[in-house]
């Protein structure tokens, strides 16, 4: 996924509650919800001891047009009630990068 | 791990190739050389079908130090030729963050 600078990135760093309690689905289905937004430009995850997603943006005003959609805002507050111990969300410039990729 | 803003992350993204080959160790050992780096922050990682390691630095000068210490240089070249089938690498300034955290 390449993507031309400046655009922004939302780093979204959590720990999980035991249990699954309808995270996974609700996981996936903000995700597919988030693909239609615009100004959505992709979304990497990977978890172990904790969680890491990254989403990238267009710009400030498509993470804010996400953040109060309607369905994302009831699974956040199903997120602080049920699925987080504890999240932190960080919103940031990309102002560069770079890449290397293996040859087959 | 609260930071004050303005602060840079440095999103790592990254897959592997099959078998650990040392990387393990490596791993282990630049997350503590990065930490005796000046204007190191903090790190953060997590892998399951991709890894994700974003870093946390002061300025772009600590990041760039960090780039071109000796070791990790040599960590870089097994890297390209040994650890990974691709990754990415982004700079960004951390404009903004807030969190949530359970009382227990």
């Amino acid at each position: 996924m390449h993507l031309d600078t400046p655009y922004y990135a939302v780093i979204f760093t959590s720990t999980r509650t035991v249990g699954d309690n309808g995270y996974a689905s609700m996981a996936n289905l903000m995700e597919e919800m988030a693909k239609q937004q615009p100004g959505y430009l992709g979304i990497e995850s990977a978890r172990d001891n904790i969680g890491i997603t990254v989403s990238y943006w267009k710009n400030l005003q498509a993470i804010a047009d996400w953040k109060q959609q309607t369905e994302h805002i009831l699974a956040q507050k199903k997120g602080i009630s049920d699925w987080y111990g504890s999240y932190k969300v960080r919103i940031c410039l990309v102002e560069r990068e770079y890449s290397f990729s293996k040859e087959n």
